[in-house]
């Protein structure tokens, strides 16, 4: 975790982290030593995030993610327009509720996701709104990435294209060129495995009134059979 | 605001409710100049957030929430399980799209909202996801509270009744106990511009299968007409 010129936000970022990607509820004491902080700083923390309603204790004081967060979340989602127009799209066309369809736009290198509707069969993999992953490796943000010159692109990754996922992320650069061709031609992405072995995602993108991508849609499903895969790489190459 | 043992989180939370309540974007000078705090430290608690992808700022440095707030405020929406049971009963009965719907529960004396569904012809009053009002004024925290004892519900004002939102809101205790009992013998709630002037709300608890009230939903509707308006009454008495 980087650290900033705020060292009580970077606890509270630390501590708001851990509730969330916790499979348990946590006590006071646990939290302090996970994140290896004082008592008392974590304890005065946990205090105030109370007292605004961004967590919540139990009777057993363990403490969970608290609903002021929906708060905040709500304005960032009624800013991103996009959401409600993903949602009026999901409940007009019933055949999309069967699929796991998820939102994301592009911020520099990377993709965070929106909105998701999962199916009511699980993928195994969350897309959770807020989650970040590399633009590259995800269909909905090689859909976007499609829409700019290889230039945009290599300044996006200067410093270092991003490390691979998984063993079908490693690709290289050339290959690369060709597979935004063919989507800037299809308008169609495929992620083949990238985010997470054996999970196929199919995506696009959005454009707005003057033309730019602003935000990408992508279906994901399983894929274990190798005859299904070959069909889907005639949708890249 | 109450401020707590962490000045850091204090100044964080208003900064964010001020960009939350904000019809307009704001700079850092313009926060700082609203908030009465130094611009030191709200440019580094600004950086701190920044980093974090808590806020986010646009080429003119006009601040904005950001993303991660949505990973933050889903994980609190998939521990609260009803949230997901709400969003599945407003696609399955299509008749409910056409209306304004929230689900909420109740924390204490007072109702949080959950989740809404809004009604195309806007209601004029926005149910955000995390807003609390006074239960005892909001038709799923009167149903929510026809479930508990009177001594509960008294033990929950011990300090006082909460002050009025409006005209309607002014009951005496004898008054709002009969209320309650109607609504414990129809399982249906109405709350008659108690919140907002004009803006009626039905409302209902649902129970989990200890028979304990753990949310309620409720559907907001203007009433302009009195006739309308004897007509719901009929419901409370």
């Amino acid at each position: 975790m980087s650290s900033t010129a705020v060292p009580a936000l970077d606890k509270t970022f630390q501590i708001l982290d851990l509730i969330t990607d916790s499979s348990q509820p946590l006590t006071a004491a646990h939290i302090a030593k996970e994140l290896g902080l004082p008592r008392s700083s974590t304890h005065n923390i946990l205090q105030s995030l109370l007292s605004k309603h961004v967590i919540y204790k139990d009777p057993e004081s363990r403490f969970y993610l608290g609903s002021y967060l929906m708060y905040w979340a709500g304005k960032y989602e009624q800013q991103q327009g996009v959401v409600q127009l993903f949602k009026d799209l999901i409940v007009q066309y019933p055949v999309l509720l069967q699929h796991t369809v998820t939102l994301s736009k592009l911020d520099l290198g990377e993709v965070v996701f929106l909105a998701c509707h999962e199916s009511p069969a699980p993928l195994g993999f969350t897309f959770r709104a807020g989650v970040r992953v590399p633009a590259v490796f995800s269909a909905t943000g090689k859909a976007m990435l499609s829409t700019l010159s290889m230039d945009s692109i290599k300044s996006l990754y200067k410093d270092a294209f991003p490390t691979p996922m998984t063993s079908m992320g490693s690709r290289i650069l050339p290959i690369w060129a060709t597979e935004l061709a063919v989507i800037q031609d299809s308008r169609v992405s495929l992620d083949d495995g990238q985010l997470r072995d054996g999970m196929y995602c199919l995506g696009t993108y959005i454009r707005n009134a003057s033309g730019n991508a602003v935000a990408g849609m992508a279906v994901s499903f399983f894929c274990k059979e190798s005859m299904s895969l070959n069909g889907l790489r005639s949708v890249r190459y």
